[in-house]
């Protein structure tokens, strides 16, 4: 059989390349500063210590997160600046409690009866925001709804343990743009729409600060006059999907999948790896004639891995398998045994689901979900 | 606030009705023992030695996996005669000769050029079943390819640590039928190709075993002539999606995920919960209008759950956010904290996603998935 390059790998293993990641992250740290913006990325996508240290040594103090776990994981970890970007979940407060005991946390809210139930049980200081829907339409408080967002106000002035903080807003539908020009103005169309809700909160809240974030707006706009903080989160290592947005080209996509070969179907220019929904995600994207698309695939090399080969997808997946279709001359060059490259289409999804990363330099960095599982019931104290 | 049912549920938790997972492991037990078939249950669904333990209470000695940490997990827990249904990938024969001197391991091949490979490597003796493509197209050698197959069984009968067990065979195509009437019929095709070929490998193996198995075609095919052993595996649990197939009742279902529902927007008939594509997995299924199906919605009750509410799904999903779309009525019923059930679309992925389980006396159950994660590098010895 040929020399394998990676020889150690004997099983699907997230390649992560430190070099690129460290380039997204000096990129969107600079735009940051260059556009007057407060940086607090979203430690969603990679969800590991090791690759928190590269965002410290940027810079970073202050971030994002997604689940109470995750601010658990990054505080035990020395983050003292944590905001969980996701609407609080009553039933959590107690252990939101503890966690607003050790560093400084920001909670979302977007109805006055769970800002009374946050006051009558935590013990300990939080700052609020107040989630806004700019038009996503996923969950928040309409940005035109000033009846709610009063309402909201309201109930958080007269709560001694919160301190309103701002709006802060997910302008998630740049994800479903055409391309950059769309993505830009989407963005523009949010930026407006949350100045003008700043204006009217700043009548009786003068500091208010405006939140916004996700990595294609983030990425592309030009303008973030109103916006004094950004929090997007994919751009550590990007994928499939924001490269064929537009919003970073192919080679800065800084992880892709080892996965082995393990059988050949030369007939129907096809090759099966072990690599499967259990390691990739489902998310896919829709391929030429409607073929979904679950990873583009590159060819490892000594330093990293080659540009995304022409023709050649992953077009299926099962549970294990996940099914190459290229052509006649790259699946000739293939063998059982063989190692590929898969460039994830959804990162944050495909790190999840790997649950650790591999250096090239062949050390391992963690992720949270490599972390053993236990059942957090009420009354635990972790 | 409303009494909330289990109120020890602060976030999302895959709940596991032990009864029912018990009945659905009975009944396909004795459907494999009425059609004279010997049963090995695939443990790619449920992962957990727990519920393995049910298995074989209910007379299960040999088992099914898809990896070889799954292999190694089950044989760590007294199981002695397991099954990879999954190619053999020549990276991890170090790996599976150590697995082979601690249980009777059965591999599964589809090139002469791994047979070899194994035969040089390996030093414990391994049974090795030809992996065959009856017409689901995803990989093996096909059903009336009998030079490949000739092939392999020269590679296999020179091969002094390799003992030739049989054909296996997932007809995978039966997930893509529109109903039982159509499952049966390709349960059959599939039947009638690997007896024919069965008979042909017999002239010089007599006692080559048939292997075949998908849940949708062991739970509702009629004959099983010619066909030695049967390896379901997603009926321990079924789901949403066998459920629509017409495979089980939706009452049949035994894991649900208790999700909090975090906020609500009646003006456009949805709730927000903390369960997304980390916990459910983004496999959907169409439903009306083309709008994606992730999951049905239950109540929770004291015992367990409700049958699925009429017009409500789960209709879009984020990294940590579900969308549930329903009607006027069910979403008044709701608040922030509330929990609700979601019956999953692929119980496979939802099980690997949530990492474990509560049974609903309240105590945990393992997933394999929960275990730490670590990096199974060439060299490492577990």
């Amino acid at each position: 059989m040929a020399t394998m390059p990676y020889p150690d790998i004997t099983s699907p293993v997230f390649l992560l390349d430190e070099r690129k990641c460290r380039h997204n992250i000096t990129r969107m740290t600079e735009r940051a500063r260059a556009h007057g913006c407060a940086f607090r990325p979203h430690f969603k996508t990679h969800q590991s210590r090791r690759v928190g240290t590269w965002l410290r040594e940027a810079g970073t103090e202050a971030i994002t997160v997604s689940s109470v776990p995750m601010a658990e994981y990054f505080a035990a970890d020395g983050w003292k600046d944590i905001t969980i970007a996701f609407p609080h979940n009553p039933r959590e407060t107690a252990r939101v409690n503890r966690l607003a005991g050790a560093c400084r946390l920001g909670l979302l809210v977007e109805s006055s009866a769970v800002v009374r139930q946050l006051d009558d049980e935590l013990r300990h200081e939080v700052e609020v925001s107040i989630k806004i829907d700019a038009g996503y339409g996923r969950t928040g408080v309409r940005w035109d709804d000033r009846t709610a967002i009063d309402a909201i106000l309201d109930a958080i002035d007269t709560a001694p343990r919160l301190r309103f903080r701002g709006t802060i807003t997910h302008g998630g539908d740049t994800y479903h743009a055409a391309g950059p020009e769309e993505i830009r103005s989407r963005f523009e169309t949010a930026r407006t729409r949350l100045m003008e809700r700043a204006e009217h909160i700043r009548q009786r809240h003068p500091d208010c600060i405006v939140s916004a974030g996700d990595t294609p707006g983030c990425a592309l706009a030009e303008d973030f006059t109103g916006i004094d903080e950004i929090r997007p989160g994919n751009f550590v290592f990007f994928d499939v999907m924001q490269a064929e947005l537009g919003v970073c080209n192919p080679e800065d996509i800084a992880v892709a999948a080892a996965c082995p070969v393990v059988a050949l179907h030369p007939g129907r220019r096809e090759a099966v790896v072990h690599g499967g929904s259990v390691h990739l995600s489902k998310d896919a994207l829709a391929g030429e004639n409607g073929t979904p698309v679950y990873g583009r695939v590159v060819l490892l090399t000594e330093n990293g891995w080659s540009a995304p080969l022409p023709d050649t997808a992953v077009v299926s997946l099962s549970q294990e398998h996940g099914i190459i279709r290229s052509t006649d001359e790259i699946i000739a060059l293939l063998h059982e045994g063989a190692l590929v490259g898969i460039l994830p289409v959804h990162s944050c999804l495909t790190a999840q689901c790997m649950r650790g990363y591999l250096t090239l330099d062949g050390s391992a960095a963690d992720h949270l979900a490599g972390t053993a599982h236990s059942l957090h019931l009420k009354g635990d104290h972790p």
